[in-house]
């Protein structure tokens, strides 16, 4: 990136406008740890190694002795909607703690207002000290088959974003869309070659002739790596693999073997935090986190720092702008007292301070909202009736499927049982494990709702309902009844977005999400005794589950294996297509 | 890069066309090497190991047994035209070495046809079994001060490329052209962020606080490394350093110490070829040869392979097309039975052979050329008086700068000698090695020309003229006497291009370079000949360099230290501007 400034600071023609000294530098192109001076130039990195010739009478010098000077960390995969704060508070988060470049889709607000809203949201983020790259949703409806939205996202939209500063390819290619032949997603594709994007990827579990067969749609990323047989299978045929730390999906510790102990070269590895809600970007933290994760799976501190800056840049193809200190580069740099336990004491974002200690030093507020973002909702309330599931089938037993989630690995999967045939509806049974869920279209106020059957969330009573649900972003709903299902979707429907938990005609804890029903403004404190407040609740109803709404939030995803639910119904993932839940008469 | 058909290969739904079975695979993700197939489907890699399931009744299945397969070759940095071939003479060499593709700017013929010139150049290779892939250069006149040419190239002409397939940003955007702040050339460096090309480097000797502001203009690599020094200071700076081992310079032994000796990690260490003739190519060879020096000095061969593979493609940000036996890529595949000793056995372009134990195995015929392109000279026959240096001084004895070239290293420094003024003119001195250099304008008849002096060529007698030379084209002329010089220019301007020795009036060899003035159609084999022929003559005036006209025809670039002799007269590199040989009276 020319930058005049900054030529003219390393060539003596002007004083640098800050200057890092006596800090040792992490030198993620050559791994090496050395002193060395870095000289900043407005918002760029004018030059390292020894600077002393630029300090001017007005050069602020910046005391990093006994610091590492570390690049600032790249999230190169995450769905920040998914922590249901705005942009402006997910950045107030994750920049205290060391992140200053993410690469996000914003695929959560997509399906609620379309490329439009994609806009809005870089629009709010363009002021704060987090760079975002954002490849756009490779189409929404995500889905196979589609689910009921209130925008979509193709190829006429990627015409348009793909102009913008902030534009980095399309994201989620999924499989499944190139198995499908997706005519939208393959014109999408060409326009990311035309563009010389990135075409970023989604393939759990693809690997062998799949993998090569997906690795011929152009896909250049993948952050569903399940196992390390499936991490070295993707890095072998070329991807860019970013291994996943998310709230739910632990896949760094299996994947992470690839090179801990199959010892494969890293250049290719990164790390990314995907689905995240924010009691975890606070207790635990972001990218920072993951480092110490990795570096606690037995990866060198050097080599994991390199994992989510240089790899992650080169990833996005973004490794002229971030992920090195190193001239050219924006400043986005940490300064880190001790490698190996990874705490950012203070994070510098083009050039500017901007946390210390772990805790923000600039303001970063929230802008007003516009009305139509608030109000995004047209669904008429529900009566519990309009939940059972209905069959033609005469009273007697059924075998049903109902999907229940494995533990530690966010699918759906198989489970057998045997409900009751009554008076013309098939029955859950919470004395053995079987909800009812169900998905209702919110933007149309088409009717258009589902119901099925989930185990593994133990409800013995109540409800818990949510409007934030991938892709689609209609309401999800579990119930051990219907009566207390109606009350906590009217409830979602009256804050015009949220989650619940009730109890008959009872809520028990809630959680407004005004913002197109997915997001909220509190500060991220409020937002942590919220999920606490809400899985407190769900505890209530029996619901063993650590983090129940964690699970509920993606059951409308396609692309995971092996049951999803749209509002237009059940979905088997193998064939991508509707099926009944109900197997035989038993 | 999309195709149908690679996907349909490998999700089943067709058999590939061809299969390679029993090789092993050099894995240059993984630096790993197994037992494992490889699909092609069209001119795509479909998939890559157990590949068993692709094969069909039409399948040619390849017996790779007691073979690696290896990715073709990618110089990521070669001037073509250098070689005074055509560029289907170039290929018919080079892929049957295993090269399948070069970045190559055609930079060459630039200055005599401009723009046109390129993509006459690339119409031509587009049926090669050479991949190219083409930055224009950053600007022609690529000299500061102008030399005089038959056409130019700025960001004008630059819009039009980048819409072309082959392109790939700009080359040689030299770091005097930003210390000059030159407004053509930071345009043209506009356009490449905007079309997300890549800016290629040519930043000889530049380091430290220098080296900063160089990578500030975005370049992203340099292949102008001469010390290994120099190399972990670009390394540590960001840039991908292509190490070149040209026909006259050697940097490889050296510069490779940064890896062999210092141990720094490779992913941004690639080698190139850069200016070769077509005896070395012939002889020694194109990067085969060069991967083979690598070993040679140490570095591992995977890793060897590495640098002309995979991280070729990354510095030239094409690793989604070429670098890798990976699905998704161009099938330029090659196999290698000894990884150390390093000779190609057979070479597959786009899945096709082309190539078996360095023979090539596809006619490869040069086009018909256009009489516009055979007939580029408009310059009047010269007087052995045009060439004598005048003076304004009276007779006696002047100190003067005398060029002369060090051993191994090809710069102009500057050698003091003392030549007698004798009736306006300073004489040259064969008794010391002082011969005369012309460079005569050919392109507009202007009569632009001038002399200055040389050592190193240790001419006692007659003189060489070149039309091919860098980046002018116009004819470079050194010559121990004026005579000698008149006829070997004349007989340049005779042949419409070309290299002559001649001694008094007679011709003693020639090299006629009809295309463009700079080259020719003749074989490979005849073409070594002539430069052997030439060197001989060379050889009968006295000459004791192994290869004059490789030092020869340099002379006009003004981007290497410390002299360049232009048509419009001698400059000084350190300041960039005309000067006068003569120092001072003695």
């Amino acid at each position: 990136m020319y930058s005049q400034r900054a030529i003219d600071v390393g060539l003596g023609r002007r004083p640098a406008d800050k200057v890092f000294g006596g800090g040792k530098l992490v030198n993620v192109f050559t791994a090496e740890v050395y002193e060395a001076g870095v000289a900043i130039a407005g918002d760029r990195i004018a030059a390292i190694g020894d600077v002393s010739e630029t300090i001017g009478e007005d050069t602020e010098v910046i005391d990093a002795t006994g610091m590492h000077i570390v690049p600032g960390l790249i999230d190169p995969h995450v769905h920040t909607e998914v922590t249901k704060m705005s942009i402006t508070r997910f950045a107030s988060v994750v920049v205290a703690r060391g992140t200053t470049s993410v690469c996000t889709a914003f695929d959560q607000i997509a399906p609620v207002r379309g490329i439009d809203g994609i806009r809005y949201m870089l629009d709010e983020a363009a002021d704060l000290p987090l760079r975002i790259f954002n490849p756009p949703p490779s189409k929404i409806p995500y889905t196979i088959p589609e689910g009921t939205l209130g925008a979509s996202v193709g190829p006429d939209d990627h015409r348009i974003a793909m102009q913008w500063d902030e534009a980095n390819g399309i994201a989620e290619t999924t499989f499944d869309f190139i198995r499908a032949g997706d005519s939208d997603v393959i014109e999408s594709i060409g326009l990311c070659e035309e563009h010389k994007l990135p075409v970023h990827g989604h393939a759990p579990f693809v690997t062998g002739l799949a993998l090569g067969a997906y690795a011929n749609c152009g896909a250049r990323d993948d952050h569903e790596c399940f196992s390390a047989e499936e991490t070295i299978d993707k890095l072998r045929n070329g991807f860019y693999c970013l291994l996943r730390e998310a709230t739910m999906a632990f896949n760094l510790a299996d994947c992470i073997k690839a090179v801990t102990e199959a010892g494969l070269p890293t250049r290719r590895v990164s790390l990314c935090s995907d689905d995240t809600d924010t009691s975890t970007l606070m207790r635990l933290g972001h990218m920072d986190h993951i480092v110490r994760r990795a570096i606690a799976e037995g990866v060198d501190p050097i080599t994991a720092i390199q994992m989510v800056t240089i790899n992650a840049a080169d990833a996005l193809r973004v490794d002229d702008q971030v992920g090195a200190v190193a001239p050219g580069r924006y400043a986005d740099i940490l300064l880190v007292e001790d490698l190996a336990a990874f705490e950012p004491s203070a994070v510098y974002s083009g050039g500017e301070l901007v946390a210390s200690g772990g805790e923000l030093q600039v303001t970063l507020t929230p802008p007003e909202r516009p009305a139509e973002l608030l109000r995004t909702f047209s669904l008429t309330p529900v009566e519990p009736d309009d939940l059972l599931f209905r069959t033609d089938m005469e009273d007697g037993r059924v075998e049903a499927i109902s999907m229940f989630i494995p533990p530690e690995i966010p699918l759906r999967l198989r489970r057998d049982v045997e409900l009751e045939i009554r008076d013309g509806l098939v029955l859950a049974d919470p004395s053995i494990d079987v909800s009812y869920v169900s998905v209702l279209e919110r933007y149309n106020d088409t009717g258009s709702r589902s119901t099925a059957f989930m185990s593994g969330f133990s409800l013995s009573d109540g409800a818990l309902a949510t409007s934030l649900s991938p892709d689609d972003e209609n309401v999800v709903c579990i119930g051990a009844n219907t009566e207390s299902m109606a009350t906590a979707i009217n409830r979602v429907i009256e804050l015009n977005g949220g989650q619940v938990v009730a109890r008959g005609d009872e809520v028990l804890a809630e959680l407004p999400l005004p913002l197109a029903g997915i997001m909220s403004d509190i500060s991220p404190a409020e937002m942590v005794e919220a999920e606490d407040r809400l899985i407190a609740a769900a505890g209530e109803l029996g619901c063993g589950l650590a983090n129940p709404f964690m699970w509920l939030i993606f059951l409308p995803i396609t692309a995971i294996p092996q049951y999803a639910l749209l509002d237009r119904g059940f979905v088997e993932q193998a064939t991508l297509s509707f099926c009944s839940p109900l197997v035989r008469r038993v």
